[in-house]
């Protein structure tokens, strides 16, 4: 699994600089970062469409499609895919620690990690006074004691 | 790489039989495949907004949202991650041989799989007679001899 | 105003049952709802891109393309446009309602029409004892007293 | 019709500038256009999701925040809502003129205004020598001769 898209990584990088006729990816950076994003969005529409009407086969290359493209929107931006890893590995991490935490009942006394699919506290989001507008969504994966 | 995918993909598959209010993951299922495929949708704009305008740090957070959420989506709809960087390697590969082939000015005698990005050659998209409402999109990573 | 948007449902409907090589409304619905759904994504992606990066003018194309492909699906899904009016004519009648009562401070003793931009309540989204996935989103357009 | 999207275009351009805490819509433009556009984008999500596996009635209340966070945008991004209607107005017209000119068998000697639908000529979507990472996408609404 970690061969397959270390290499696309690879690949991606390599080809950033080619000539934007010799290379699909040379292409999409000779666009711009527009450019790039829009596919991105573009892309998970189809994946979206795919999973609620498609084949499996159809998903299987949307999601295909989508990744490829997040991969290098990810380089275009100067992310390393690495760091987006890391990221899911802390809040595996943090859902973990949160797992135990329930089973004590002791809850944490410092600022966490956020956990999977967490969304961060933000002013602008979820302010405490303002009820509108507001997405408080913070999804921790386990029910707090 | 791989490590932090696996893990995720197993934690996923795990998770989903839970309690929904004692996982998010299981909370997910709970509310059915369109929420699911919704979330992915929501996590692309959210990407594409941060790539636009947000720092590489909201990028590698919703770029680490959307991965997650893909993932949920796949064993929502029975779609093995492996197969996507199945297919993904596939395409590789073909952009690989399209690479070597057009330095060798052969053209493919056979239908050849889809190379990197591609889109399927598909009749409600790009019949030969229609110009409109096509969308031939075909994307080879090489340009053809 | 009223004009354009009439003309163009009327246009629409009246093309549904073109030959698809004649009409480019009649390939659209050839090729099914999810297409055209898929195409009301893509669309609303180019606004976003349009709007984060493009000119006016640019926004303005991607906006127009953006309403006529959402009144196709609308057609395409039996849903007159009137009645999304009649919904948009219902909450702007309720924040009008809201903002009196809120210079009144007489909270509505009774379950109100949701305000513009406001999400209905529902059990999968916000139930009281959950608190993750949640995302109450309760945006009355005016505050409460 | 016109009166809907003309009374709410005002109200929107009015409660612009109103207190955040008292206003949606001012909340919205206080967050900033980013935000603004992610929310056309969710929104333009769960329509396609409302169109695929939901009710009329959820899809007309999606299609309805759609269009009002359409017209949130346009206000954010200075571009007035009639010069949308007005480009749809000119793609109806040359959509028209286009059937005219089929029946007569006349092609248009000059460059047209993009019909309904169709994707400007681009130098990065469509250059005439490459044909990787094209989207022609040329859609006139009737077929030529």
């Amino acid at each position: 699994m970690a061969d397959t898209l270390d290499r696309l990584v690879t690949t991606i990088a390599a080809r950033r600089q080619a000539e934007p006729g010799s290379s699909y990816v040379a292409s999409l950076f000779a666009k711009g970062l527009p450019k790039i994003a829009q596919k991105v969005g573009e892309e998970a529409v189809e994946s979206v469409i795919a999973a609620m009407s498609g084949t499996k086969k159809d998903l299987t290359g949307e999601a295909a499609d989508l990744i490829f493209h997040l991969l290098v929107l990810l380089e275009a931006s100067g992310v390393p895919f690495s760091d987006v890893l890391a990221e899911l590995d802390r809040r595996e991490g943090v859902s973990g620690l949160d797992e135990k935490a329930s089973r004590t009942a002791t809850p944490a006394s410092e600022p966490a990690p956020r956990p999977l699919g967490a969304k961060p506290a933000s002013p602008d989001d979820d302010g405490p006074s303002l009820s509108f507008g507001s997405k408080p969504d913070t999804r921790p994966l386990i029910r707090r004691g």
